[in-house]
């Protein structure tokens, strides 16, 4: 299911395993009850470059704690990523430091490999301890199982909410080297931040230097991931993680501003809004995939607080689930948005039917507009405030009552 | 059914006529389609000094436009109160601000006062024009029936989504002089902002300069109506009011820092404590009324920031509709707010069952604690931040499937 994009091939049907030079494995342990997957390991042949963005919650996670101190120096290497679904390992004191730790060294010594270079992962339940036997078993069946084709299956192991897996790849040409980044993703509760956990696993064959990895990590994940109802705000475990192992022999990207970097963003980029929108769209309870475009704003983060605030008003979401085109609450969200509006330059319209000009209703109809939200899947808001240049995207979903079942039935 | 507290006769069955001097009526005009009540005059028999806070949403209202332009004076007057519900006036351009206008100009016909001295209010849906020719009529019917007894009605007729009407008085003592503060109030939908409108008038014969009255309106908003998940951020529409007569006859309040501001400004609070706490338990779908209650911060500020950011998370509302012991969606809203925050000082109980000690779970009783959330109509949560000495207290209830329902199909 190959398609081109912008001199990109994107396949939805690769994952973190379609880089040259990376296996995955997973196996069910015992950690969800359920026996489904549970337990997900991504190792690359080579040690890796590495760039990492961590929950700015300060209530932070075991393993994110872990990684943090063993990413702190600057020529730290990563040769694996092991993640545990079912437990959060969060709020669990020294005793989740020593399991996080724990998991590192058990991956490290299955793989070769010390145990700073293991990236740690867990998402779950909050403040139950780790049932470390299952996880040390897990780790070991799933060594064993390392192979190109476990990519899929690592996919299922990070799910706990997601309806289903998350994972594509990416591909260009850099100079005459074919570049590759692919990932794996799980996805949150997307009403507001809160705990869901997103996590994204990303592996490039790609050769760059540490600060340029950074960066485009960085940018990538403001463009997509923090810009889904998540508010600024994380959860206790949310990571994104790049792993670059160099096997593309590209000519090494040390330079942000160069050709190439562009071009390895752009693609990154595309990767991270895929990832992105794929987790708004199977928010839990979602019937509908909702993409806000503000338009208009004196700055981009101006247009960003509008956006997010629309798409983390459960009012405007509620409308949604209800078919109901009441831009009322629309333009609600951007008054309280922090940012500067002038009420009389406001316009917005549901899809391609303008429904607001001036700060006003327009006459439009409301049965087709009501028929607009009903009839597709995918609703796009656009607003524009009619000041400035900048604008910004933020994807969301409707509020149902699936959502409330399941976040008031969710067992600890 | 009046009850003592701290010196103040508390009355649920009064309202805005029971203080000396004031006066109101209400009629159905039709402006709501289920013919129930949509219209209230609250008229004071000598001109009022009056303090007023309104939505900070930059969408505002036209009535507020026009409330806000009228009480620029520090020499303004006020005679009356007009509101209408099933509309809410907003996003209606300059012939929402000649409906104002003109609502404000029939009242004042009918009263005997200046356009100026009329505070005008709309609450119901955005963007609809005003149905001018009931509203007229309605304000020339309840003129007629403007009574002592026509508080009650007046308290039904601000109502949109709520379940119950909001109105009680308070009764203290300055000196010799007996001084009562009456009120009715209406709510909104609790989850987040957004824009289903808060609406509180307060009716008192205390004498009292302008500058008194705004300075302990302001304060007791924020204890009490910001306190209810509004997280700072308003509808196009709330509005709170407060109109003194001066009938009470005691020594005029100037001085804040005075004993009788404070006795003034606590009876003041109490009230207005009792309509947030009443909005909140009244929210829309609610089953639970939750209190917040944090201490332990470095500032008021901050513990205020913890107690909204737990107030205002959906995961922690659908778990208490759960009856979901669930610490630990609390521990990350703690984490993700705006403040100072150490996680191993952090302390969490639910009623009188402490759940989370050091951050860490104790070893409560998880059915003793979910039978805590079922058996229970009010919830309490205590959180100690473990730093320093500053509290604040937040009002919310829970997330339930009707909250969803009322949202997806409220006509516009």
């Amino acid at each position: 299911m190959a398609k081109e994009k912008q001199n990109l091939i994107f396949n939805e049907d690769a994952t973190v395993t379609r880089p040259r030079g990376f296996l995955a494995g997973a196996v069910a342990c015992g950690i969800k009850e359920s026996g489904n997957m549970d337990l997900a390991l991504v190792v690359s042949e080579l040690p890796c470059v590495i760039a990492a963005t961590f929950t700015t919650n300060k209530v932070k996670a075991a393993p994110v704690l872990v990684n943090m101190e063993n990413l702190k120096r600057r020529t730290a290497k990563v040769r694996a990523i092991v993640c545990n679904s079912g437990n959060a390992n969060a709020c669990t004191g020294e005793r989740g430091l020593r399991d996080a730790r724990r998991m590192g060294s058990v991956t490290a010594r299955k793989v070769g490999c010390n145990p700073e270079e293991v990236v740690v992962n867990s998402t779950g339940v909050i403040g139950v301890p780790m049932p470390m036997k299952n996880v040390v078993r897990g780790i070991e069946e799933a060594a064993q199982l390392l192979s190109l084709d476990g990519g899929m299956d690592a996919a299922h192991a990070v799910m706990t909410t997601d309806t289903r897996p998350k994972h594509a790849s990416v591909q260009f040409k850099l100079g005459s080297a074919t570049v590759t980044i692919g990932g794996i993703a799980k996805g949150a509760g997307m009403i507001h931040p809160d705990m869901a956990t997103m996590l994204c696993f990303l592996t490039t064959d790609v050769v760059a230097s540490r600060s340029v990895l950074k960066r485009a990590l960085s940018n990538a994940v403001e463009r997509s991931f923090n810009s889904i109802s998540v508010d600024g705000d994380m959860s206790t475990n949310d990571t994104a993680l790049l792993l670059a192992n160099g096997l593309a022999k590209n000519l090494s990207i040390t330079n942000s501003s160069s050709r190439e970097y562009v071009i390895f963003y752009n693609a990154l980029l595309a990767l991270c809004q895929h990832f992105a929108k794929a987790i708004a769209s199977d928010g839990e309870g979602a019937t509908k995939f909702v993409e806000i475009n503000v338009r208009g704003a004196y700055t981009e983060q101006e247009a960003k607080r509008v956006a997010m605030s629309v798409a983390n008003s459960n009012l405007f979401k509620t409308a949604v689930f209800g078919h109901d085109p009441n831009w009322g609450r629309i333009a609600c969200a951007v008054g309280y948005a922090s940012a500067r509006i002038v009420p009389e330059r406001l316009a917005i319209s549901l899809g391609r039917m303008k429904v607001v000009r001036g700060g006003l209703a327009t006459k439009f109809d409301e049965v087709k507009a009501s028929a607009y939200l009903s009839e597709n899947d995918t609703v796009a808001v656009s607003i524009d405030l009619g000041l400035g240049t900048a604008g910004w995207t933020a994807w969301t979903c409707d509020l149902s009552y699936e959502y409330v079942r399941i976040n008031a039935e969710y067992t600890t």
